[in-house]
Formats: structure tokens, sequence, C-alpha cells
């Protein structure tokens, strides 16, 4: 029969499978020679048995522990039910995974009448001893015996009204002892601490099915077989006197990642008052003078359990009776800043390779070099919450509109631009807010992809928020907002705070820049950037992007020196006129497309053509229509006939992408040679241009066919009367189901493919990303999903069409080139999926091309390894 | 090396595929000893090797060409060239499937100066013999020689003129000579015939590269290495006088059906004179008194070639100098009644057996016996043209709006409603409307679907008409029509006419129930019906449903009596309060089960939870909206709010389905428990009712689990309330690509699913069906696509979706049914596929069940033959 039960000196850290995660480490740390207090664990093929036999611990089981008990009171010198030398447990759950929402802790465990009469007479801490049992009781009633723990509250709290006590401190030993036999009338404990060990280890195991269990391991994929284990520890106390006491600490500085020993002490307390923060702890260096012993001891473990873990440790930490323990240590979780600091320090002191380095930094401690981000230690007044659309934080003005938001910005203060949402129309409010709120939208909506792309910080789908644009007010958190007041924006949490709010301001470090070399080195998948304008594309060269994955060429007629033009060519009534206004466009996206090209000399520029439905373009209100009739010379009842016939009941589902091109074959020549005209003009001043031609929203190789030979044809005829030749690409956007269906028909008429995962899942789940916010929050909440589709692509439906694009594909055509230019192109999540998944490269807002290439990084060194 | 010329007495009917369809059935006929000018044939092969050599003839054709012209020459006592006693020829193309688009005839090849003079000296008719001659040049230019044919328009127009002639008909003999000069100065073609020959034949190879016939292969899947052949065959001429004559006839009254001989005849009359019109055709029983004898003849072959053919027969022929002449015999077009008539008589005549009737009856056809439909022989007045979207013909007064139809309605009016779409708002017009006609939507739009379920002819998407409501107007064909203005709808073709046209009454027959009763005998697909109300469910009964397989319960709530309490259950602010009305709705939707199990007792009802955007049932403008407030006592402002608050960008993509079910659980609630309620009321009084409950717009299967289980545990509840048992299922509908592309997991939780082709070809497409309108016209111009996706289901992209959902899903459980309840389910091609595919049952409108039930029984006997 297998062995059962282990002591803690009998296992490593590498035991997770057998003993779970926290045994494995407390193992670890007893090898290691370190002050652990000592105990045993029952395995996790133990639970699987328990199972297995109609939920009856499996012969034998107790057995083994009571012989492993006696080892532990050998080490510990007491004893087990002993009245006159007691030794306590806690016991705790601890599965090879590790997973919340498990079992709580049970502490305090051995105690009955008797042994606590013992305890209170050997502590000489009456008080101690008598509080220490009511807990026990609390505890064990709630989590073994499934008692409603509110009657112990209320138990409580009307024996401290009898008393007139107002806290718990004032209660004394013998009002914690008459509370005792109060708590012993309302649940019927078993008084023999044997019977309590045996109980509370079925209770472990039990945990390992309950719904909450359940549903994380299925999120996970967790497999139900796995099981857990039991742990089975000592307790010792930090609140026997003056020389006792408690504290948590970091082998390094958690904020900023110097390498200082950094922690918090609280002297003659218990663990849980530390954290409880009802008294301030002390700084880890008072210790140096108040117990300096003790500070050595713990100094001389934190460096060694640094070195043994080659990763900065936060440890728990008890002292009783000038004796210190080590409870617990795990990695510290730490600051973006301090993430890189610590990885690289790290590599130069030779704990850790550049590999190591690499996957110890969570993408999205990048941001914190990107942006501002709201002081960490700063307190938050938050008034709602969002989307956390776009990362960083930022403070200004509240204003309604685009037109508020440049007329105050030009008086030079900041301003927050809200919004119920934003359209092109809002770009020039944006370019000029420090920060952004919308009401309504997605992670994908417009106000999310445009600040992401400008790094600004963005709050959508903020729907706490009550707008009323005719007041000129917003409610939030029972309050009324007006023009001018002043907000703070998380982006990076979706929180929304009234003030002025301290932030850490961004910027680059030689640590940042030494990891994102070392994420180049290790990487398979190419960065490229979506960026239409020289300024951003700038930006994604300068943050690292080798390409321009998508180029939104409409975005390039929002401006408004262009916005009539192409409004023009929509309102024409023959072909003749819509040529004469082709004509000047084309002349603006020559200009566009040869600065773009010019700052991305020597990398593909990917060009998606004309894409938004057209009535994107034209005004909606009647003020905005008489202004263009103005302007344009048309009848504002032609305009608004023009409008009314362009509406579209779903226009995600409408009259776009490529259907322009093939109703309007015209626009594509224009663009087609504007872009080709723009490739020569540098060629001949002697650039290296790669212009990839992109034909979006496609659903059968027939319009490929018939759009590829416009452009071929129309190019040529630019080729033609320049007598020159040029090389450039065409290809098309995998966006909606049926072009991935139909991919193998696809493939032989293109030189790449990439994939639109905005749209794709808007279509494969049926999910409007402007409307899903409705009914989101259910789903998340139900754990219906585990996340937003749009932020992270869904590995199960989007997914599957994705490898069913590549595998039909290539049989098709051999090095055909996949690459995606959706949002999820800068998720990390996304980007391990698309690694695996065996595409070329991710295009992603220029703002999130370091933390693309970090995490391309590390999803390859996770497949290689 | 293979034989490449045929003449017409060495082919059979079996010889499709060697010398194309026209060739073999031209040999057919000679072998079957009928007087058919005689030819020969060049075979398909050789079309491949003209191309194999570089568009050069193979060495030795003409050699062959001209032994067959020996023989032909020899049976017609004429000769080739020969200017005392010349042979023309026709020459036209004949590929082994019928295909449109290719080459046109060449006629009177053959001719040159001399040949022209000898034949008009032979037959003493210079005038036809240089009429010929002119045609002949104009003829050979275009086709062969690809000279633009204007030319010789011009010609002859400009000739007119100098003449102040107006007609063809005043040109002499000398006229044609002289303009015969004129075109010889506009093109240089060959005189020798033999080399016209040639290039002929050349020619009629060459056309089957053109783009149009290369598009109509594609189209078809038709492989180009078919090749075609060319088909060189004797001309005769119906007028050369009094003894001569040309006509068409059918061997049945292609009208009715009846078995009687049926045709029109011209004398001294080419056969393109019959079709022109020029002159009016008299009927074929006139030739017994005109010419007996040819008409014995003619008779006593049509008889031989229906036998022959086992078919009703549509043939031409030509009379010259009193010698019967067959040029053509193929199966005659019909129209329904005489289709269903003729193959009903061929069985009970022994000429075909009950499979074959089956198969030449188009599903189409059985319209005429559901729904009155245009007169075929009635002039029409073509105003404008829209989609086909619900059939048969109805004439009415214009009424712009629901309440209008009413109104005129009462008064004994019939009404057409003309609207921009329809909503379910309008259901009271559209109910008491004769047609209904919208400018916008799709074939399967709202009032398309609506009016197919009601058996209304409809026309929708008909943007040629341009309605304003304000005026009170609708523009058409350059007219303006005003209220009350009489129009008739085709919605069999989707015709708007002016004024009031015949139409032939629906009615069933004998014929038509024979017809139905083989078709259900020889089908494997089950037909259901989609209906709410008992009357729709008592037709589909009373037409062959064999139960329902979409109940779409929110049609229930928009009756006049139930609209305010839906209203005020989603306008409910407390869940107390929505519960009230969910309570009303309970009773209102229990009563309208029962009715509806009662109906389809004995058979599966299928019933689909809420699924709609809940803004669809609140009204949208400012009256309706205080009038609703008024009566349900809430603020206009606060129902303002609520409706904007539910405002969507794409309510197709928006907050519906089975969404709703997550987000308002007691919705669910209700239905489940008022379904089960209905059930067990009826199962008391011994009725056998069988309900289905499916779950629309599913992604995950984690929304079927949540949502399953809330339906159990009302069913539970109600159940051990009455203390009885029923049978039910739950299932899904799979309409999203998702739902699709993880069935797998969906599988084992649902007894049922059933494909939502609607919603499938919206996700799948990126179409919105109501949007659709924009492009479509300009994707089948194009050929990009061959049919409006909503009309008949796409093979490649959802049908393959189709094809792995039960693929996937029936490895995971065996048993599962799988149903079709899109639009889908009622049209022929995709009855065909959906027989392949798998499935167990489609589910159409009522009045389609006729139209599945055949189109079933078709698929089946295609894919057992």
């Amino acid at each position: 029969m297998a062995k059962r039960v282990y002591l803690f000196n009998e296992g490593s850290k590498d035991d997770r499978q057998l003993l779970g995660g926290k045994g494995a480490n407390l193992c670890e740390m007893t090898n290691l020679g370190l002050p652990v207090p000592f105990g045993f664990i029952v395995t996790t093929p133990t639970c699987n048995d328990f199972f297995d036999q109609g939920k009856n611990l499996p012969d034998g089981l107790m057995d083994e522990c009571r012989n492993a008990l006696k080892i532990v009171e050998d080490k510990m010198g007491a004893q087990f039910g002993n009245p006159d030398n007691p030794l306590l447990f806690s016991v705790r759950s601890g599965a090879p995974i590790s997973m919340p929402g498990m079992m709580n802790t049970i502490l305090n465990l051995g105690l009955n009448d008797e042994i606590a009469e013992g305890m209170a007479k050997k502590t000489n801490n009456p008080r101690f001893a008598y509080d220490s049992y009511r807990r026990f009781i609390q505890m064990f009633a709630d989590v073994v015996l499934e008692v409603d723990n509110d009657k112990f509250e209320e138990a409580l709290d009307s024996y401290k009204e009898s008393k007139g006590y107002k806290f718990d401190v004032d209660m004394q030993a013998d009002d914690w002892k008459a509370l005792v036999k109060t708590y012993k009338t309302l649940v019927d404990f078993p008084t023999d601490p044997f019977v309590q060990l045996e109980l509370a280890i079925k209770a472990v195991f039990e945990s390992w099915f309950t719904p909450r269990a359940g549903v994380y391991r299925e999120m996970n994929r967790i497999p139900d077989t796995l099981g857990t284990a039991v742990n089975i520890q000592s307790m010792v106390f930090g609140n026997f006197g003056d020389d006792s006491g408690s504290g948590v600490c970091f082998t390094r500085n958690p904020s900023n990642g110097d390498n200082i020993f950094y922690g918090e002490f609280l002297t003659n307390a218990a663990g849980e008052d530390v954290v409880a923060g009802t008294r301030t702890p002390e700084p880890i260096e008072n210790m140096k003078t108040t117990m300096p012993q003790m500070y050595e001891e713990l100094y001389a473990i934190q460096d060694k359990l640094e070195k043994h873990y080659r990763d900065m440790q936060d440890m728990e930490f008890t002292i009783q009776e000038s004796r210190l323990y080590i409870l617990q240590t795990r990695s510290g979780k730490r600051t973006g800043r301090a993430a890189v600091k610590t990885a690289v320090d790290m590599v130069a002191e030779g704990l850790i390779d550049e590999k190591e380095a690499l996957m110890r930094v969570e993408p999205g401690h990048i941001d914190a070099f990107l942006h501002p981000m709201i002081d960490p230690n700063a307190t938050r007044d938050v008034i709602a919450k969002g989307l956390p659309a776009s990362p960083g934080g930022a403070t200004g003005h509240i204003v309604y509109s685009a037109d508020e938001a440049v007329e105050v910005a030009e008086t030079g203060k900041s301003v927050i631009l809200v919004r119920r949402e934003t359209t092109p129309e809002d770009i020039h409010g944006m370019k000029v807010a420090a920060g952004i709120l919308t009401e309504l939208g997605g992670m994908t909506s417009h106000a999310a992809v445009v600040a992401r792309g400008m790094g600004v910080c963005a709050i959508t789908g903020c729907d706490e928020i009550k707008l009323d644009y005719a007041a000129g007010t917003m409610k939030a958190g029972g309050k009324t907002y007006k023009r001018g007041d002043v907000i703070t924006l998380d982006g990076s949490t979706g929180e929304v705070m009234e003030g002025d709010i301290p932030k850490v301001e961004a910027s680059g470090s030689e640590d940042f820049q030494t990891l994102l070399g070392w994420a180049d080195k290790y990487r398979r998948l190419k960065i490229r950037a979506n960026a239409e304008t020289p300024e951003d594309a700038g930006k994604a060269r300068e943050l690292g992007a080798e390409g321009i994955g998508l180029c939104r060429t409409e975005h390039m007629f929002f401006d408004s020196s262009r916005i009539d033009v192409i409004r023009s060519m929509i309102l024409s009534e023959t072909k003749e006129e819509r040529q004469t206004h082709l004509d000047k466009l084309f002349e603006f996206q020559k200009e566009d497309m040869k600065a773009l090209f010019k700052t991305m000399e020597g990398f593909e520029v990917t060009i998606r053509l004309l894409d938004p439905p057209l009535h994107e373009f034209l005004p909606h209100n009647d003020d905005e229509i008489s202004a263009l009739s103005g302007r344009i010379g048309m009848s504002a009842d032609k305009i608004k006939e023009q409008v009314t016939s362009l509406h579209e009941f779903n226009p995600m589902l409408g009259f776009r992408g490529c259907r322009l091109a093939v109703v309007y074959p015209e626009i594509t020549r224009m663009q087609a040679q504007a872009i080709i005209t723009a490739a020569i003009e540098l060629q001949e001043e002697g650039l290296n241009v790669i212009p990839e031609i992109m034909i979006p929203l496609v659903v059968t190789v027939r319009e490929i066919r018939m759009i590829a030979k416009n452009i071929d044809e129309s190019i040529k005829e630019v080729l033609q009367k320049k007598g020159v030749s040029i090389t450039y690409r065409i290809g098309t956007m995998i966006e909606t189901p049926r072009a991935s269906l139909t991919a193998h028909r696809i493939a032989p008429e293109v030189e790449f493919m990439s994939f639109g995962t905005n749209d794709l899942t808007q279509m494969t789940f049926g999910f409007s990303r402007d409307d899903i916010g409705k009914f989101l929050p259910d789903y998340l909440g139900h754990k219906i999903l585990d996340v937003d589709p749009f932020v992270s692509v869904d590995p199960y439906g989007v997914g599957r069409l994705v490898k069913m694009t590549i595998e039909d594909s290539s049989q098709k055509k051999a090095g055909l080139k996949f690459g995606i230019c959706g949002e999820h192109g800068g998720d990390p999540h996304s980007i391990q999926f698309f690694h695996d998944a065996g595409l070329n490269y991710v295009s992603c807002s220029p703002f999130r091309v370091p933390v693309a290439r970090v995490a391309a990084a590390q999803a390859n060194l996770r497949s290689t390894n």
C-alpha cells in the first residue's frame, strides 16, 4: 500500500503533484533547515480514495496520522491532546495547482475545555487561551460542521451589549470563557482532538467538490482527479508577550525593485493582526534594535530563501517567546517597475538567466514604462467603475464634447472627455484629452481602440455614470458632476475617481530596454503596429514595431481638410462627379501614404482598403447637414435623403468592407493608384518601400478575384505610364466565418491572410461589441464566459476557425503569410494562442508593441521549454 | 485516330457527352425516321484538341467534314457551293450540358455573290435570296469576324432614309442587293463556302472560352475540359410561298395540361417570324383545312415523339414546298397546373412511374394550387420589380399604414399595404391585406417571413419604388401613385403592375393530392411547420405538416390584448413588479400553448424561448409613448429613458435570444411553467402532447447548462405541485457559428438541435438580411454570388458548419435529432442539401409545406437513384 502521510522532512518542492503546492513548499523550507513549525501532509491520491470509497477515509489512514503525530510531538516538545503541554494544529487544503475558492483554514485544532484550561495555566494567559478556544469552536463549526456563522457573531454581539462593551479588546478572560459556554449550546462539536482531526481531514477532502471549486476547475481546465492534499501544521503564537510577534517581509522592495530587505512587524501580535490593520505595524528595520538576534536570523533566512527560489520572496513569520518561525514563503507580488528591475538585476547577479527573467515579467507590467500610473499607495475615492480600455492614469476637467475639449485644452487645462460613445468625428477632441470616459462600448469600441492607439488613458462601457448632455452633467456614485469638475481615471483598472489622485509618471529605463532586447532575442512572432499617421508609426517604430500590420485608410479622410471631399464623393450623383472628388482624394491619399512609407522605410506596410459603412462619414444632425449643404453646395434635403438611404439596421453586417469595392470599383482604383504612386515616388528617391494591399471583410474568393484584378490593372496603368516596376502584394483579411470556412479556396489567390479577430469574434458569437455591455456582466458573473472575448481571443470557437484557416490554406499554398491585426494582437493570452497556432506576426496599437514583444517571447519560451 | 465527324444517323440521345445535347437529340430524331434536315456534328473532344494545338483545327478534320458533306448533299439533293442548286447550312454550338451564354447561331452559311444570284434564279425569288445573303454577311461578320454589328444597322438605316423607306418590308430585291454592296465595304469576308465553314467551326470552338461562358461554367461547376460540339445542319425555308410555313407546337396544352395537341402556325413564314410576333399566328387546327396532309404527318410525329421521350414535347417545324421538317424537339415548359396534371396523367397512361412523375414537377409549381396566380396570358404593365418574397398574385387599393389597411379593408375593399419595411406592430394591417409591398428588406425580412406564414402575396426590397409617407405617395416607373390607387403584385416574380391584372384562382385538385401522396411515400425527411396560432397550425396540418418545428413565443405577445402586459414587464423597476406582469403573461401563454398543442395533438411541438431584443416590444415615437404612459401609468420620460437604454447599434448581434434567459431567468421560468401546465391540462383530458423546449442563439454549452437547469427546476415545481409526470425535451438552436464550432460540447446536454439558418447565414457571411439590398444586386450581377444566401442555403460556408455540427455532435451523442427551422426549410435547393447532410426534418411556413414534401421526395429520389 502506498504511503499516505508525509512529514515535512519527507518531501520537497518537486512533490507538488503528490503533496500539493503548499505542502511541497513547507517541505522545501524544512529541508533547507529553516525553522518551520513542524507537521505532516495527507497526500492528494488519498482524496481520490476518499471519494471512491463513498466519502470514507481509507483504512489505516488515521493510524498513519497517529504515527506522524508522534514524531511531530517529539520535534515540537508538546503533545496533541495533553492538557499539561498541549500541541495545537492548523489544518489547510492544498491542491497541486493553487485553487482559490476552496476550504478556509481551521486554526487551533486540538482544543477542548480541559486543554483550554491547561493552556491557560501553561501560558499563564487565560485570556489568550479562551479567545483561541472560542475562535476554534467558531471556525470548526463553520467549516467542518457547516453551522451558520452568524449565530456565533450574534452571540458575541449580545454578550458585549449585556456587558456594555464596545470592542472585542474589552473582552477579558472570563468573558471569553463565558462566551465559550454559550457557543457550546449552539453547536455540538467533538471534544476528542483525534476526532476533530479526522473530521477536519474529511472536510478538507469534501471541499474539493464544492460548486465554487468545481466551477473554478472547469474554468481553468483542472481535472477533477487531481485531488487536494491536507496540511496539518503545528500552531505557533506571536501574541505571547513582548518576546513574541508577527510580521510580513519581502526580500526586495516590491514597489520599486530596490534590492533592500523590506517588511513590517508587530510586537505581541498574531499574524492576522498585521494584515487586519487595527494596529499600525512598524518597519522591519526597527527589529534591529528591539530584537537584534531575531532580525539577524530573519535576514539570513530571507537571503537564503531568495537565493534558493531565485525570486523575490514574500514571507510570513512569527516569533514565539524569542523563537523565530517561518510560516510561509512565496513569490512576492510586485509593481511593474519592480518586476522589470528585479528580473534584470537577478540576471546581473547570476541568479537567473535571460529566459527566466522574461518569464518573470507580466506583460501588463510593461505599461508602467509607457503611461503615467495612479500611485499604488494613493487613497482612491472611486465613484464608478467601467472597462479598463486603455491603461494609465489621468486627471482633468470634465468636458462633454470634442469641441469643448479643444476649447478648454487651449487654455492650458487638462481635460477628461466624457461621452456616451465616441465616433470618428470626435477625434480632434480625443487628441487633446488627457483621458476618455464613455458610458457605452466595450474593450474594442471606437473610444477604446483610438485611445489605445494614441496611448491615452480610457475607460469605456462605464454604465454606472449617467450622462445628461442637455444639462451638461454626469451622475456617478450618487453625486452630480458638472462641466469643469475634476476627476481622475485609472485606465488600468477602469476606476473613475473624484478629484486629483497622485500619479507616478512614466519613463523608460535602461532595465526596460534590456528586457525588451532579450524579448526580441527569444521570440518567433514578428510584431507590427496598427497605425496610419507618421506620428503613430514613428512611435510604433520607436517602441520596436517591425512593420505596419494595419493602416486604416479611412482614418486619413476624417481630417477636417478632407472630410468634405469624401462626403462630396459619397453624395455624388454621377460617376463623373464622383471621379472629380476621387481625383482630389487621390492627392491626399498619395501624400499620406508617402509620409507613412517614409517612416516605415524598409518594413512592410499593410494598407487596408476603405472599410467602414459610408454613412459613418456623413453628418447626422440637422445643423451639421445644413452647414455641409452650404459648404459643398448641395441641398440639405438631398443630403438628408442620402443619409436616410444609407441608414442601416445592423451596420456591422452591412454595406462595408470589400462590398464597397465591389459596388464602387472606382474607389479601389483610386486607392491602389495612390498607394503605388506614393511607393514609386519614394523608390525613385532610393527608399525601400514594401506595400501590401489588404482586402477587408471577404466572404468568397470571387470577391478577391474581382477586386485583385481591379487593383492589378489600376497599378499596371500607373507603372506603364511611368515606365517603372515595383513589388507589391495583395492579401485578404479573414474576418467573416465564411472567409475562414472557405480559406482553401481563397489561399491560391492571395499572398497573405490577416485575421481580423474583432469582426470574427462579433460574427462567431453574434456579439455586437458596441452592445455587449447589456449582458456581458451577467455572462461573466455566471461564469458563462471566463473573459470578454473581445479582450482575449476565444480559443474554442474563433480559435478553431483560425486553426482551420491555417491548416486548410497551407495545404493549398505553401509559404502563405498569416497575421492578426485585431485588438487581440496586443493581448498576451491571445498572443500565446496565435504563437501556438503558427501565425507569422501580430499587429497591435503602437503602445502595445512592447507588451506584445514580451508576450511573444514568453509564448515562444513556453512552447519550446 | 478517333472519328471526329458524325452524321445525324450515326448517333443517339445517349451520345450527349460526345456530340453535345443538341446534336444527340438531332441524331435521335433522325433515327426515329423523322424528317430532320440532314447534317453532321463535329465532336466535343475535337474542341479540346483545337485548344491543345494552339487554336488550330486538327489535321484531317476538314477532310472528314468534306466526306460528311457529300453524304448530306446526296440526302438533300443539293450541293454546298453549287450556284445552280445551292445547299446552305446553319452552324451552332452544342455542349453536353445546356450552356446559355455561348455563341450565337450562324444561318445561311454557304452564300456568296454567285450563289446568291443562283439562289435568286432557282427560287425565282431574288428578294428572298438577297435578304438571306445580307443577313448571312451580318451574322458572319458579327459572330465569326467580330466586326461591330452597329455598322451594319447604321448602313441599313441610312439606305432606308435615302430611299424614304420606313420599314424593312419596304426593301425590295434591288434594295437588298444594293445594301449587300455596302456591307461588303464594311467587312472582308471569305467567299469560299468551305473557308466559311472552317472559320465558323473555329469560331464555335473559340466561344467555349468567352468570359461569359467561363463564368457560367464556374457557377455551375462545369469542367472546362468538357468542350463543345459543332452542329452543321442543312437550311430549310418556310418562306418559300403558300405551300411553305413555320410553326411551334406542344404535345399537350402547356397551360392546363389537357392531353390535346396544341400549337401555332404561320403560312409562308420563317421560324423567327412565328416568334417575333410581327404577324399573328393561327391555331394549329387551321392546318387541318389548309394543309390536311401536313397536319396528319405532324400529328403522327408529335404522338411518336411524346411516347418516345415520355414527356410533353415542345417542337419547332418548317414546311418547305409541302415538305415537313422537324427542326427541334425538347421538353415543353409548362405552368404549375399543367405540370402536375401531365405528370399524374402520364402515370395513369403507363408512360412513366410515380418516381418519375415526382421528378417532373418543379417544387415551385405547387404554388399554383395554394395561391391565386397572375394569369400567365395577361398583359403586364410592370412599374417596378422587387424580390419575390411570398408567391401568388393580388390586386388592391394602395394604403400606407397598418391602421389604414384595417380601415379600408373594413369597407370591403381589397388593399395592398405599402411600407418602407414592416415591424411586429404592423401585423394587424398585414392580416387584412391582399398583398404586401416593401421598399426595403430581403427574402427573410419581417414582411417576407410573416407574409409567407400567412400565405399572403408579398414583394420586398423593391427599391424601384420611392415612398413618401408624409405626402402619402409612392413613385414608380416615372409615375406617382396615391392612396387608393389600384395596383397588382406578382409575388412569384416580384413584379408590381398598375391596375387590376387578371388572375387564376387557387384550388386544390385530385391530381395535386395524388402527387403529394406519392411525395410522402418516397421522402425520408419529415416536414414540420413554423406556426404559433391554432389557425396557422391547423392550415399546416391540413397541408401535411408532421409537427411544429418552430413556435415563436414572442408572436403571442404582440396581440393588442397582451402587448401592454409585456411592455409593463420590460419596464418593471423591481423583480417583484416584473413578477406581477409575468404572472399575467403566464395565463396568456398557457392558454395559447393549449390551443396550439390541441391542434397539433399527437405531433411534436417545438417551442422557442423568447428571442427578440426587448426594445422590439416597446413603442418608439412620442405619440405611442405618451399613449402607453397613460395606459400603464408610467411617466413618458421613464419610458423614453428605458427605450433609449435598450437601444442597440446592431440589434441582430445584441441582447436577444438566450441572453435574455441568462439575465432574466424569471422570464424563462414563466415560459417553462406555462408550457408544461398547458401540456398537463391537456394530458389530463387524454390528449397526447409532446412539448420540446428550444433555447435560441446559444454560443456556449454553459448557457444551456444554466438555462436547462432553470427549465428543469421550474417544471419540476409544477409537476410536484400537481403530482403528475410528463415527457418533455430540451434542445437548442444552432444559429451562431460558435454553437456550431463547439457542437461537440453542446451535444451531451441536449436532445435535439435545430439549425436557425437565417441567423447562421447572417453571421457566417456578416450579412444583415435587412441591409443586404444595398449590395446584393451588384453581388448577383457580378456573379460573386449565384443566389441570395437567405433564399438557398450556402453549401460551402453555412453548409460546412451544418455538416461539421452533425458530424461532431453525433460522435458525442447517438440518436440526437437534427432539424432546420430557418426560411431555408421551404426552399427546394436547400432541402436537397439538408437531406444529403442527414437532417431528420425541415420546418417551414405552413404554405410551403406541400412544396417541401415534394422537394424532400425529390431529394431522396435523387440521392438513392
